[in-house]
């Protein structure tokens, strides 16, 4: 608390992320959902190139190559696509400059827990619908009146996908708001709603090139939507940070994007990686929600959620527990190397036995 | 115009940086007061070290390290260091932060034209202070009511610099409101006032590596302040984007703070070429304000500062003009190497014979 701060600043709640603990051996981080595997040979290369005096020199203020790389693997023109500093960037000025309406957001009570955070920055007014019993995301929840929705898709922590005609419904359900679908890990087991940009102009489409692409460490995400959108994002861009990409983080995300061979092995892998995690914790009684994503929700019969992830932490294993009503008994665990995950599963032995 | 837009979209004024036109042979690019020099050979292999697997890890959402490094350079504990994706964002954090209070902010009339945007995109009043007759900044003519004073040193377009007295005067004058001190420049000629943090709570001093650290292209800026001020800015900070710096950044930037002989070397070169720059226009005719940064404003008694630089634009040599009322008859150029300075003196020597 201060005298300087401005008003708004002593009611904000900030986002808390998944713990970054320092590089300790033998650590094992499934807590916050990064890819076990490394990013594309080639945008790494491409990435040492742009190292240099160039780097004196302001980037691209609009970063027109990488917004094309997004818009040539889309089929859609660079007009449609707006790139920010990490799908949070993206997702803030989406907030700010779409979602910050008369009437309330809404968004799953279970979902990404950045999203109130952002009406509380804005003082944006928003209503939180209900998971199913499932823990699904109901379409014909969100026939009220509203100022706009926001899905995450596949949801966060839940992993749970919506599948694309579900999408399209919601879209022409809310002609007159912005239907806003984040789909940071689409790439794991979903159908990209960039497909349906053309037929709604209502509808924009946030992704990052954190997770399929593993690199959270660059921090680059993106969206795409008709020009009326993209066109209320720059704006609050260019009235907020002209350079939000720095020369490296162009570079590389424009290489990334190019490399679709390293793009599709990875994400297979991840998928696969994921099978074997989801049967070895239903080999030790934990039930697991169907993922689409690159982490998996589980729940454990006879013991506590916290409880194991407290244990698991000792055995220097970093899962993600929230302490929200819906899934306090959940954990959240990101999918890892095969050795990552036996070391998980050898340490949840050893804590259920 | 969009009816999905929020409502203050409509009425953004974004901010237009200086022109970055595609790199062209021959062009000589004197606009965005760039450093003509590289950046630290230290801070490009600790980027290249940087560039790895790793990439798929998040970086430290609070970048310890190059807050310790920041703190270390100038002496203060890193509670007192804010980092941000260039000063820009910075900035924009602080005037969300810090400026957004009942009564105005106040600014120069002729400053960084960012101040006035800052203002649009988060709906704070502000009141423009005419500067003197030789365009500088007095002190006194700040002493109204006021929510809040930002003043660039060196100030921007004109380059003149207010000694420390003038910032410890102003802080001291003003011990409700916060007083920021936009020190983009400082090292081309100025002391910081980062040395009176300790005596005001209510000063906060905002840098950027983009000039004298050669990392425009990188993008990381930095406030230094008491701790009510930068918790102000974390909380802000912490509801928008997590990870405003990607690792290659950090890593970058930490070097480069490290490497003092680089950076003394780099800006006494700027320094002396700066001599050379006003000592080529003076020659042709020219009154140059004096400057304590890696640009000067100039004005000419008998040509258009327009024409000429549409002349020089029309020889390859890009320079900046204004279109604002008190300096429409200046224009901004950027100190450059030997061989850009020469093509300027050239194409000049063309255009006003």
């Amino acid at each position: 608390m201060s005298q300087f701060w401005s008003e708004f600043v002593h009611g904000l709640e900030p986002y808390v992320p998944g713990e970054q603990p320092a590089a300790v051996a033998g650590l094992v981080k499934l807590n916050t959902n990064e890819n076990p595997y490394g990013p594309s040979p080639r945008a790494l290369a491409a990435m040492r190139a742009a190292l240099g005096d160039d780097l004196r020199l302001y980037p691209d203020p609009e970063s027109s190559r990488l917004r094309a790389a997004i818009g040539e693997y889309y089929g859609v023109p660079l007009q449609q696509v707006f790139v920010g500093n990490g799908s949070d960037e993206v997702l803030a000025h989406v907030f700010n400059g779409l979602l910050r309406q008369r009437e309330a957001v809404l968004f799953p009570a279970i979902t990404y827990s950045f999203y109130p955070v952002y009406c509380g920055l804005y003082g944006i007014a928003s209503r939180q619908i209900p998971l199913d019993d499932g823990l699904r995301v109901r379409v014909d929840d969100y026939r009220v009146p509203n100022g706009g929705i926001i899905i995450a898709n596949p949801n966060a922590p839940t992993g749970c996908l919506l599948p694309l005609p579900d999408i399209a419904r919601l879209a022409e359900q809310h002609p007159a708001s912005v239907v806003v679908i984040d789909e940071a890990y689409i790439d794991f087991g979903g159908e990209s709603a960039v497909a349906l940009v053309r037929r709604y102009p209502n509808l924009l489409v946030v992704q990052t090139l954190s997770k399929s692409r593993s690199l959270a460490g660059l921090r680059v995400g993106f969206a795409v939507g008709q020009e009326p959108l993209i066109e209320a994002l720059n704006r609050v861009k260019n009235s907020f940070n002209s350079y939000p990409l720095d020369r490296v983080a162009q570079a590389g995300a424009e290489a990334a994007l190019a490399d679709r061979d390293h793009f599709e092995h990875n994400r297979r892998l991840v998928m696969q990686r994921r099978q074997e995690l989801v049967g070895g914790l239903v080999e030790q009684g934990f039930s697991v929600l169907p993922s689409a994503a690159n982490f998996v929700l589980a729940t454990h019969p006879r013991r506590q959620a916290r409880d194991i992830y407290l244990a698991l932490r000792q055995r220097n294993v970093i899962v993600r527990h929230f302490a929200l009503p819906a899934i306090d008994n959940y954990l959240r665990i990101s999918v890892g190397t095969e050795a990552q995950q036996q070391a998980l599963f050898d340490a949840l032995r050893q804590t259920l036995s």
